[in-house]
């Protein structure tokens, strides 16, 4: 029999290993996205896969789950319990699916992937659509071998966000329609805003010395960080000091870039930041809605408020003399917090961004439900995109093929990121009463923004649930009032309503 | 018991994962080399110590080293009896390995490898020197656990050129003595040739272009191919159709890059030109001397003729005017063959270069056989610099520290330089009798030439050894009096000697 401290050194031994696979794979994956010659492509995808299953084995040990069943059972500090509670559910599920079946979905999903990306370059979603059903199909499955008494898109609802349910997303996005929707027609019909300069021409290199200011101005270091590009940003959090993001440039778009690295480098504080002593473990596995709530904190809270563009501005102006010259603050300001119901999430203004998630959820729960029938999911993509938020989709690259999500099989993952965004405005609400946040950003000062991010979030990492760490920094659990509240106060404003 | 179908089918099933793992390992190197942020290192280094380790537990499976033993006996075709061959070569040696000390001397070599960056980077070499000495132990000592009736450094020597050893090397060495130093005399007391517009001001953006358009002219194309940057070149082919080179750029001499990268193209064709059949597996493990003959071939017999140059040197002098504008074809072409002897052996130029690698030889063996004290070593590469090319050391980052190769316990990989050197003159002596090389040049055909290359050497990968390539090839076995009289006659006409 060996005791608690034996235990613990064989788990930290385990999760060790499995953290250097993961580490590799990771790797692969972020060279995959973003340099990797597409011809080895194939060679990749296929060692790729075998790596999946090699994972996969280490991930259901049998003798670390019968190890975690005792750990359970052990007086155990605050940190282990929730580590053991957190791998043992892992465990539970992970050794129902069959390594076959994985191994398959692993490879569909790749594929998948590829087959998104030559839809998208091409325009013609009929060559990912057979992929895509074939992974509703699989993902459905999957959640089944894991929670056979589970309607599936609830378990995947409760992968993202451990404890979100389609009973309270379902009141989240029934708010968000009733409180948004009207602010959003109204918004739309006074056109008072101009950002005609932002679709100005601007040549992709000088668009990179931007990225580096704005990476500079946020702290974002080269010791611990780096920015590659790809079709789609995303960060990777490989260790606390070193994490990934990348960007990708839309030349009659400047406001894409500027927002989509403040974006992403607000997930990458989060990965930086998380205790050290967390590092390689379960531990760092933030739940996506916590995760997005630093993104869209950086990217809308800080990123477009006056006092923080005031620091970038005169840069950019410089660069681009052609188009801004005449373009002062507070116009630029008016311009990238511009309203427009449009057609690309990406892309979206702050306002109407959470109804392209009320859409993706709505497709979501009707494809799972079964209400929807996935042969008719463009159709009906297109369908939702005019009554919600009255736009015409003309490209399935605009339309159904613009997120790389669904083709890397994420499900239940499109909610997280409103939830991320109502999350953001709490932060926001209780840090202002604490920081004098304008003062800060004048003077350039982002230090003190992540460090208090750093305190109040990002050091618990998934140490506790989206909840617990709200009631813990700030003595309330989630409110989705701030968020409707915020947007009502902002936009009414700006577009001089009532 | 399985019939050889069934063998075979094991041993493609165990070459193919350990390829897996292999292809995922070089992605983590080529990221830590070109663009990981340091601060992370330490995680990583930690973690590939550890993969190390599993792919070592793969490489010694011992049903599979039965099964080799088994398919021996067997009739086998060409491809697997060779195949066979050098897995059960691989197979004997590395069990005797312990595979902690192989996990030891990993993480050593990593940390070597880290220390040399660092001490490069602040000219100091006491930084690296207890690693050096550290890495000659543990490779005299991994030397003797696989051979332990040889001599430590002939096991080298063969590990890197299959069938090369001590006696041919100083064969070799000593026709270059005897034949080369006198005539580098010669050249150095007649200084006619004219190269400061060389080491002008280079500035890095305008180079990556002309890299660009240099790749392009080669044929090294962005669907197989990619280019990074690393604090020294090299070359990794991750499949056939997946191959990574990398530039440095020094901003005062703009050979360098130029024939850096050709270099590493002349590496990249091999990587994409061995039979696709050889995919994934030992027959695309290529000896050093065979592989450098390739890069060589191509920076020096191509790169370095005038009506190669004349293809990109329109391009270059209009990039940098203000060092180019009175410079014509014939004066840059007299330029990038100018002889110098030199302290750094990657800018060394063509006549001069088999003396570095002389040296370092001299050094090596010395090492080994206990002739030179290892904490000695930086004094005696002086010394041996001064003897041979009359140049005096004065920084170690110009000295011991300039080249990565024993910071990663390459001993024995430095002799394959000059020996690579010799074979593309052969090669070189063989092909002008079949193509008219400067009129295919002179169109900017290389495809022509990378195709006769492919057939005469790339498409065999390892299925034969360098002797049996150049024999089967050429019908004759390598003969480095091609060498010395190309470069008699070469540098007796450019310096007008005789």
């Amino acid at each position: 029999m060996m005791d608690l401290k034996e235990k613990l050194t064989v788990l930290n031994k385990w999760e060790f290993k499995k953290s250097a696979y993961e580490l590799l794979i990771a790797t692969a994956y972020f060279d995959d996205e973003t340099i990797a010659p597409k011809s080895g492509q194939n060679y990749r995808y296929e060692r790729l896969a075998l790596m999946a299953g090699e994972i996969y084995e280490i991930s259901v040990d049998p003798k670390i789950k019968e190890l975690l069943f005792e750990l359970e059972k052990e007086e155990l500090d605050e940190v282990t319990k929730r580590k053991v509670k957190l791998l043992k559910k892992e465990f539970e599920e992970t050794a129902k699916i069959p390594q076959d079946f994985y191994k398959a979905f692993t490879k569909a999903s790749l594929e998948a992937q590829a087959a998104w990306m030559r839809a998208k370059e091409q325009d013609d979603y009929t060559i990912f659509k057979p992929h895509l059903i074939k992974l509703i199909d699989y993902q459905k499955k999957m959640a089944l071998y894991r929670r056979p008494d589970s309607d599936p898109y609830e378990t995947m609802l409760d992968d993202y966000e451990e404890g979100m349910n389609k009973k309270a997303y379902d009141e989240f996005f029934d708010l968000i329609k009733k409180e948004l929707l009207p602010l959003i027609e109204k918004v739309a019909k006074k056109q008072i805003i101009k950002d005609d300069f932002i679709h100005a021409y601007y040549p992709k290199d000088k668009q990179a010395k931007l990225m580096e200011k704005i990476n500079c101005l946020l702290g974002f270091d080269k010791s611990w960080g780096y920015m590659g590009i790809s079709a789609h940003p995303f960060t990777s959090g490989f260790s606390n000091n070193d994490v990934r993001v990348t960007t990708s440039y839309d030349e009659h778009n400047i406001s894409s870039a500027i927002y989509s690295i403040i974006h992403e480098v607000g997930h990458a504080f989060y990965e930086h930041q998380i205790d050290a002593a967390f590092e390689g473990t379960v531990l760092k596995n933030v739940s996506s809605g916590m995760h997005e709530s630093q993104s869209r904190f950086l990217e809308n809270y800080i990123g477009r408020r006056k006092s923080f563009i005031k620091n970038y501005y005169p840069y950019l102006q410089d660069l681009y003399k052609e188009n801004l010259k005449d373009v002062d603050l507070d116009e630029f300001y008016r311009g990238v917090n511009i309203v427009r119901p449009s057609l690309v999430r990406v892309d979206a203004d702050e306002l109407t961004y959470p109804i392209h998630i009320l859409i993706r959820y709505e497709l979501e729960k009707g494809i799972f439900d079964g209400s929807i029938d996935p042969n008719e999911l463009d159709r009906i993509w297109n369908e939702y995109y005019e009554k919600y938020l009255h736009v015409k989709v003309r490209s399935a690259k605009e339309g159904i093929l613009q997120d790389i999500h669904w083709s890397g099989a994420s499900f239940g993952y499109f909610p997280t990121y409103a939830l991320g965004s109502a999350v953001a405005s709490e932060i926001f609400h209780y840090m202002k009463k604490e920081l004098d946040l304008d003062s800060l950003l004048e003077k350039g000062d982002l230090k003190a923004i992540t460090d208090y991010l750093k305190v109040k979030v990002h050091r618990y990492g998934a140490l506790y649930d989206l909840n617990t760490v709200l009631k813990k920094s700030f003595k309330e659990g989630f409110n989705p009032r701030y968020y409707i509240d915020y947007l009502k106060e902002k936009y009414q404003k700006l577009y001089q309503l009532d």
